[in-house]
């Protein structure tokens, strides 16, 4: 199962009023397409604009509003710090604000180096307003980082001291709900919110950076509470095996919290740059273990994000090349491939939006389709219709010989 | 948003196995449909035969399984009356019953005058059996009328004293539920349809009506009990200033009650003879103060309650022509339009079915299905796909950039 991330899009008038997937060269998924089933599908549901963690669970077979416990959890067990009860997670960015705590830099001049000295300042804080608390903080790729606070009496209904824009001021954390553990949570956020920015500003790191002329990361700004989602394993839900290869974070908390084992691929890191011959490697090797393979290619949404129309179409072709290279290895008689999208992520809106992504399968005794492209509009003529992100597993384990029966 | 009441409808065999859509020659939806995006909606699920009540309510994006508690109360908004909780409302015909309680017309011979003066003996009455009650009753449009009971101890959960057929007798209201509160509701209903019956049979407005040779309102037929629905602000909802021109009292009831502005059209009637021009300028008008126009027509609706093929192909192609006013009108480069129905209402069957009816909606980004007619079969062959009522107005915020993300 191919996830990548950010995958449809909506025609561009500048571009013939084409999609990124329309103006790609992509053979291997087009053979895919023709041969196999094809359709679409909405993450959660039409029109429905989701974020990434929910859209990769319901893809993984999760119903999110079953399971979903807020992103921070996915992202802490992803980074390999471990929750229990009762704890709060958050996903951090290291951040640059100016004198008047106004947001200059989200992403800290995409600072990637030194980010685990600076995190010696941080993790083990002691909060003199919550005493009781523990505090561990760990930086993961780039300018992200996740915090936990440990101790009891905690909510994650607490609003994100991150104003998520630029030229905005850092927010005081308020509770969501009338509870003492809101209140307490919130109070503790904010804390360690202010004593990030005083421990860093004058950090040697920074000071290093400011002379280069770089933005320094002179602040911490959590988002995304969550508390340790209590999902059933992968294992007993579905009776497979499965195995993921990703350079994403997130992808691996919920791999983790699934119980999916996660392949340790040294050049996936999650960007443009990433190293799809190592990913496509570390997939075929995995395949004589596993019983399924998810690898999440997060190129395509970083391309949107961008609002990059050539970048993406130049990613997509490449993730293309790396699909064909996984069907020249793997017995298409024997197994099956899937190619999907967890989301839509238009170039010209740079968010992600409610739009449905494709949906091509290949594989033993699996209808063709004889639509001859993978792409938005060619989905919406395939044999497989229009369905939700948590149809999927039940398909794949239904061909793959593993669903079980419902009735008798 | 422009809803076509009782769009859809079946192949008619002596019409060439064409349905009214597919004779009707509407090149302004065509041109819409193959620009956009094209579909099918089933307003609630695949053959479920909706109500016009809980068919608009979906289409606004309000799940009628959670918000609908009866017709009557929606009449009673758009009739401009108040509902506090606990009490009922119903709508009700005028209607001529003979000397046995007999139907004879259901709709008094579609009486459009003189209802204001009939009224007056049935408004404030007095009941014997359930002194505590206040009554108002107050005409509508043509035959149609609503009724409420203010008081306490009252119940929805009552049967239709309106035997919905001719040749039947006018039925004895039932508690529908063991409860103290059903049975006075049921109680106070039977005392108020034969009282009207008493008071109105030797009205001076009937005996003339008579001379004329004109069916008399000897009585008033209630049915479709319903409790003011607490239902959230659509501007709450989806952060929309919404407004609405439409003729039908249900539809401003449900807009009322959900916090649309209704403009008021005076020659909006409603009707196939409903001044389509008038609206079409309302609507043209209210676009610089409103996120979402909702024009709802009623006509195609009545021609097919009234089983004519030619008067539903002819009044499709008013429609049309008028859909087209407002494309000229409104910046597609800018705007979004939504054409669809709420219902099919087959001419051969008269009444309302559950097939799925066609949407098709142009504007910004918006993929080119490339589908030439906007008709039930072309619809199937869409890019949209077979979506359910409830996913339209997600779809809609989506595009026009008012959605919420889901997750994170």
């Amino acid at each position: 199962m191919i996830v990548l991330d950010g995958l449809g899009d909506r025609p561009v008038l500048s571009q013939g009023y084409r999609t990124p997937l329309e103006a790609a060269v992509t053979p291997n998924m087009d053979r895919l397409s023709k041969g196999g089933l094809l359709g679409l599908i909405d993450p959660i549901s039409p029109g429905v604009k989701p974020g990434s963690d929910v859209a990769n669970m319901a893809l993984l077979g999760y119903d999110p509003n079953r399971y979903y416990t807020g992103r921070g959890a996915l992202e802490a067990l992803g980074a390999g710090l471990v929750l229990h009860p009762g704890e709060i997670a958050f996903r951090c960015n290291f951040a640059t604000v100016d004198h008047s705590m106004r947001v200059v830099d989200r992403r800290a001049g995409r600072i990637h180096r030194y980010t685990s000295r600076l995190s010696k300042e941080l993790n083990r804080m002691k909060l003199e307003s919550t005493p009781d608390l523990k505090v561990e903080f760990k930086p993961t790729v780039e300018h992200r980082a996740v915090l936990v606070f440990r101790g009891s009496g905690l909510s994650r209904m607490v609003s994100d001291p991150d104003p998520k824009a630029h030229g905005l001021k850092v927010v005081q954390s308020k509770p969501l709900e009338k509870t003492h553990e809101a209140k307490k949570t919130a109070q503790a956020l904010n804390e360690f919110v202010r004593t990030s920015h005083e421990k860093l500003k004058h950090h040697q790191v920074n000071k290093e950076r400011i002379e280069r002329g770089e933005a320094p990361a002179n602040i911490v700004l959590p988002r995304g509470p969550g508390t340790n989602p209590e999902l059933p394993s992968f294992k007993t839900k579905f009776n497979l095996r499965a195995s993921c290869v990703t350079g994403t974070v997130l992808i691996k908390g919920i791999c983790r919290a699934t119980g999916v084992q996660v392949l340790h691929v040294r050049q996936a890191t999650g960007g443009l740059r990433t190293d799809l011959g190592a990913k496509v490697k570390s997939v075929i090797d995995s395949f004589a273990q596993s019983d399924l393979v998810f690898l999440h290619i997060k190129g395509a949404d970083v391309a949107s994000h961008d609002g990059d129309f050539k970048s993406k179409v130049r990613f997509l072709e490449e993730a293309d090349g790396a699909i064909g290279k996984i069907m020249d290895e793997v017995d298409i008689a024997e197994n099956y491939i899937l190619v999907t999208g967890d989301h839509s992520t238009p170039v010209e809106i740079r968010e992600h939006s409610g739009d449905p992504v494709p949906v091509a399968m290949g594989g033993p005794d699996v209808p063709s389709s004889r639509v001859t492209k993978f792409c938005e509009a060619a989905a919406s003529r395939g044999n497989l219709g229009r369905l939700r992100g948590l149809d999927l597993m039940p398909i794949v384990t239904d061909f793959i010989g593993r669903s079980s029966k419902f009735g008798n």
